[in-house]
């Protein structure tokens, strides 16, 4: 007995048309009537419904009507034009199985459920209709990401999580050990732990990749992360995945070529693949989404530097007042992101050349020595989309940004980092990405604890 | 000016023939001359180098005769035939720029390194055609793996790292937390803990795929995986990339089938994309890596019971001691799995129906009562490459086992997961391959240290 998948008959239902079929999948809604019953069924490998319609020929016709919502099934049946007005296929079955019952009570009924109360069954939630298509899109957009950069030849590079250098010197990370916490009493042993040595999880993989970089051009990571920040917004996790291309014989210019012809095509791919869950996502969010995404794939996205942002949006100030000023040499706040993306470019926007004080120690330093070749992707809804720069190649320059940080520069510090810089180090840039505001942007979904299949928040690790 | 790619010279080299090209890249090697000079030129995009020749009439003939290798060079040039024996073509120089110099004593020179050498310069080896290698196949083998499951309509779920549960009840996790351990005296208050509880590593993803495959129908993770056990072996690594497909509707042959052909298919891939490589270390490792592949595309892979293992391993017991002797309803050991692969089939073989005692709480109970529906494929060289089992899906079998192994069912423990069983659960199946385990077999590369970028063992985790 060959099992189809839904989405295979509905590719070409013609094809099935007064043919018998058998699926397996879950019942979603169930409608008795003295006679006969209608199924809405579905088996995850599409958005779509199918109805089954039975009737009371069926030996199991009683025990049929006592299904409840939820329940595994295997229907056989035969496929033929709906009367009905909701689709234009149904099945018309010959056979009904239970593989595996549900309850009376079972969490998910047919009624719109709150995104609080979905996420507290996090464990039910994939098979609603907003989560089959969130994460169908998640599944996209992940698989867009590798075949962009496996078709242009960049090598896929697993960075280490666990890590002996506090990295970004970021702070804010998560300590792993596998000593006996509840026997410490003063000083610790770090001797005595697995590594032999103090260890937290990574915030990036950013400097490993550049290792990767200078042995195969064009490397790019795609992995989990990992924020200690006890911040409780919307758009940020404890533990969420990134991605962070790095390429040598690259300078600022072609990164921002790189991060818009890459932020196209997931946007072209999840639109072409993903075009009944973004349909779905428009409805259920309110919001215009595909014309949204439609508008990006479409236009060139504007790029300005922070000097001319900070202009743009000091003239607005002029006439009507931010909560914050902004001031040239400063860091932008959310409401000056939100600003430029959705009234004044109404569309993504790049910003470069930042003021150095307020970005990190490897970015390059540009020639009026004030600000640094670091440029942020701002999108609508998620802020800063992508943060990249070029690196600072030159050894001295980086040495001594370093030593002002007081970055350790040692065998037990970054001195590998500082070392790449000494053995035919060139020209290089990358940028980050992280995936769930990618999503967020992609789906509409305004929460980042319901792009992410098991969020990690502060004080939340459930599941 | 358009830079090429040394790849898409080679792959059409005739059409570049006679033609001027650019190129960015390294010196691999360079070999001078009173009036002329060779170097070996590599830049990252395929394991060949390139024959760069210049002659003393290029303007800066002598800096460049002052050129160490690890160097990053641009060169302009002409394609021409060589006419030295070890290639066919040959770059005829007509620039030469520097773009990132190299020290006299950089730490890669043309000779052979041992691996404990390259491992403690494991910021370098990406650079040496055997790591260029290895690398480039984990590459080939991680995007196989995602077109495997792609094209076939799974979806790639990313399940939490961070967990509040023990997961497999395994035990050897990590300890995640931001408390300040130097300031612990005593009982460890949790409730200050960045998630309000204990928290761990995750062990397997697996549980939170079985969630996502009741809604997808065929759901897998591709992600890392922290085990804290204290091994120094070849093939243990603290941190590990791990492959687990679940898949709902399906029993445990029907997961033999999906193992055979999922395995197949990625040998294939790296076969064809990855030849070069391959050959390289064929050579390098002084194995016949190529026919071990080839051997294993074209047969079928054995599959024998637990008991029927028990029984060849018996038969040559008899003969010939081993050091355990194998016993029914006991595990195996390693030097059975090396007989069962290496010598008795001479190729990968599944063992399945395991005793029940020595495997995990979620495995199906066979009729028989004694053993459990696992399977695991072991391999020559890195002996269990995969294991897989048909779930439980019994409601009352699950809960009495859980019950009996004293793993917590309630709301704090994998009640959810019991739950499971309650809302629609059905016959599931699902595996577990640790990735860097298929790289060892693929790429005859012994040792996990040197197939993983950075790796994490026991009192090491450097970079």
């Amino acid at each position: 007995m060959t099992i189809l998948d839904l989405k295979d008959v509905f590719a070409a239902p013609e094809q099935f048309l007064d043919q018998q079929i058998t699926l397996q999948g879950w019942v979603r809604n169930h409608r008795r009537q003295k006679s006969f019953g209608f199924i809405n069924f579905y088996d995850g490998t599409m958005l779509r419904d199918l109805q089954i319609v039975y009737e009371n020929d069926l030996p199991n016709f009683e025990e049929v009507q006592k299904w409840f919502i939820g329940s595994a099934i295997r229907v056989t049946g035969t496929l033929v034009k709906s009367q009905g007005k909701n689709q234009a296929y149904e099945l018309k079955a010959t056979e009904l199985v239970l593989e595996g019952a549900s309850t009376e009570d079972y969490p998910l009924q047919p009624k719109k459920h709150s995104l609080e109360y979905l996420r507290e069954i996090a464990y039910l939630r994939p098979r609603t209709k907003l989560f089959q298509s969130v994460f169908r899109i998640r599944n996209l957009a992940a698989a867009a990401i590798h075949d962009y950069f496996q078709s242009r030849g960049y090598v896929y590079v697993h960075t280490p999580l666990i890590t002996g250098n506090d990295a970004e010197g970021a702070g804010q990370t998560f300590q792993v050990t596998t000593l006996d916490v509840e026997k410490i009493s003063g000083k610790v042993d770090y001797s005595r732990d697995f590594f032999g040595k103090k260890t937290c999880l990574a915030v990036t993989g950013q400097l490993e990749a550049e290792i990767y970089a200078m042995g195969f051009k064009r490397v790019y990571t795609f992995g989990p992360t990992f924020r200690a920040e006890n911040s409780n917004t919307k758009t940020h996790a404890a533990e969420f995945w990134m991605i962070e291309p790095e390429i040598a014989f690259c300078d600022l210019h072609q990164l921002m070529d790189v991060e818009e012809d890459f932020l196209k095509y997931i946007v072209r791919d999840v639109m072409e693949k993903g075009a009944e869950e973004l349909a779905f996502l428009e409805q259920y969010t309110k919001t215009p989404l595909r014309s949204k995404l439609e508008a990006l794939v479409n236009s060139k996205i504007a790029r300005v530097s922070h000097e001319e942002a900070i202009t743009i949006l000091r003239e607005r100030h002029a006439k009507k007042k931010f909560d914050n000023e902004p001031k040239y040499g400063e860091d932008t706040a959310k409401e000056h992101e939100k600003y430029l993306t959705e009234e004044y470019f109404k569309s993504p926007c790049f910003v470069y050349n930042w003021p150095k004080d307020i970005k990190s120690f490897y970015m390059r330093r540009n020639e009026d020595g004030k600000t640094v070749a670091a440029v942020d992707l701002l999108v609508q809804g998620s802020g800063e989309l992508m943060g990249g720069s070029q690196r600072e190649e030159r050894y001295d320059v980086l040495k001594a940004r370093m030593d002002e940080m007081h970055i350790p520069t040692g065998k037990d510090g970054l001195g590998w980092y500082l070392d790449l810089r000494k053995y035919g180090g060139c020209v290089h840039s990358g940028f980050g990405m992280g995936f769930e505001r990618l999503l967020i942007f992609l789906t509409g979904v305004d929460n980042i604890r319901d792009v992410v299949p098991f969020p990690r928040t502060p004080s939340n690790c459930e599941f």
